[in-house]
């Protein structure tokens, strides 16, 4: 476990074996936390949905036990007691309905909804910029190998300043997408804490 | 509706259009509580089912707290305070998971058991003794046309004496058949508000 906790911006030019090397650590940390909270949230969501089935169930049972009066029973002597208790029972029922549905929306917007805006947010951010500096660095490498590649006669000048503005574009590119990279991987690190504990406050609080 | 609460079964012998007539509206309650209560059912079972999914996912979720641990963060820096949270966050859904269990195991037992129960005694009984006496009734029908089809010829008295036997056993059989009949329906009148009743008593006792 390496002693620093982010990626220095100032190093991302120079772009040394050292700091690739912390690069790889910080985005092989990046993908572990996305599976876990890839697992995290498939947890949470079975929860919300188990407290919406109850909702729908118990909305379902309170209105059988209101059927009942209208089924046309031929023998009905005697049942006004029966239909008046079920009645009681359904008010019983829905009160409850009220309390699961209102669990429902807190699990809703205080445990999935924060965890899903961490994925779809800091977790594809980090995803995105990754592709983009493996884009760029690509670029830089073609146009370096080009650069190697040209016949080092003089009468070559001014191809080699036009290549050696490619090289330089390249770079800039390169550094510009690192940069951000960078910046996300350690914001990551600065949410990840606060992402994975956020929603369970939130549970915690509904029940 | 019928002034009367019950199939009287010193008629059963008689078997009058006046008695069929009843046992007919005593049917037509029967069909009518069998299709209520195996909606009623039905909807016992959606509710006991959300309980019990939800046990699995509290469950889930609180292996997946305990899991942070063990993902083997490549920058584990500072996750010492985020585990101890996670593991007090897995105990409090424990505990709920304990209730969530408790409670399933109570709606199984006094919600869904009783009504079950009363589908499988009291409704099947009645269905299986309407069977017995439709086929008594028809043998007893058989045995009555084949009496009266006997030519009236003074040398067939001892044919005549036989089938005269026959019909008495089909009678007997078929009183006995509408006795059980009877009562079965008379029974089920009894029973049928409590079993109406009892699995909600269960319910609001469990919540």
């Amino acid at each position: 476990m390496p002693a620093v906790d982010k990626l220095l911006l100032e190093e991302a030019l120079q772009d040394s074996p050292q700091t690739r090397s912390l690069l790889s650590v910080f985005e092989e940390d990046a993908g572990t936390l996305t599976d876990y909270t890839n697992q995290l949230l498939q947890a949470m969501q079975r929860v919300y949905g188990a407290q919406n089935e109850m909702c729908l169930a118990t909305q379902q049972l309170s209105k059988q036990l209101l059927a009942y009066e209208k089924q046309n029973f031929a023998l009905g002597k005697g049942d006004e007691e029966v239909i008046s208790t079920l009645h009681y029972f359904s008010k019983v029922v829905d009160e409850l309905n009220v309390l699961h549905t209102e669990l429902a929306k807190q699990l809703a917007d205080t445990m999935v909804l924060p965890i899903i805006q961490f994925r779809e947010k800091d977790l594809t951010e980090v995803s995105t910029l990754k592709d983009l500096f493996g884009l760029a660095s690509n670029e830089h490498d073609l146009s370096m190998a080009k650069y190697s590649r040209l016949p080092k006669k003089k009468e070559n000048e001014k191809v080699k300043t036009e290549v050696g503005k490619e090289v330089a574009a390249a770079r800039r590119k390169q550094h510009l997408s690192s940069l951000q990279y960078y910046c996300a991987l350690n914001a990551l690190q600065y949410r990840k804490r606060m992402a994975m504990m956020e929603p369970m406050i939130g549970f915690a609080h509904g029940q």
